[in-house]
């Protein structure tokens, strides 16, 4: 399959001064290799880290993809997301008509996710 | 059972100017008091929102509870999370001597989060 019939996914995460901070989302993005093998998983942030997200996104199209899913990997929607992502957002699919972009929802929207996140809680509950 | 031998959970966020930001978190809390019924789980913010940290754990002591767990329902452990919590908990530990106080690590550095974060993507991506 050639790059531009693949479908690619950008997780996309806040970003921060201490590199440490993004050993979760490239654990997620391993992950998602791992169970999809060949699936295309890049990394992008808001601010602080790079790739930032228009760069990521000019990247992948230059490859070929015409098919990108945003996975924004914030816990709530705040005005990141509401706001700051939409005016990035517009300017890359003005750059880029003809390329197909989804944003998912954030992370504390997804019900198994939030199940999960009560799970470990309760788990870790002293008694 | 009294309040002083009950452990209580702070589910520590971040904050947001909105308040619909806060939802998932309190979709939490109500997944732990359905999951264990009489749990004693409350919010507390960084920024942005009320009750602070230092606010909660005041009103949670002086409920009579003695051992209170700190859940940062962060994504990843930045500056908040290395920097701003330990000072908040220098200062709350000073005034609260003698209460157990106890942090779980941040949401993504959690497996079974990850994992379902991980899962959920992969159902989630284009074919």
């Amino acid at each position: 399959m050639n790059a531009a019939a693949e479908p690619a996914l950008v997780l996309f995460a806040h970003g921060a001064r201490d590199p440490q901070w993004a050993e979760p989302f490239k654990r997620i993005q391993a992950a998602i290799r791992a169970r999809r093998n060949g699936a295309v998983v890049e990394l992008a942030f808001l601010e602080l880290m790079q790739p930032a997200l228009t760069d990521a996104i000019n990247q992948l199209v230059a490859d070929g993809h015409r098919r990108i899913t945003i996975a924004p990997l914030f816990m709530a929607q705040g005005g990141h997301l509401r706001n700051d992502l939409p005016k990035l957002l517009d300017s890359i699919r003005a750059v880029h008509a003809g390329v197909e972009i989804t944003v998912l929802p954030a992370v504390g929207d997804v019900e198994t996710i939030l199940n999960a996140i009560a799970d470990w809680l309760v788990g870790a509950l002293p008694r």
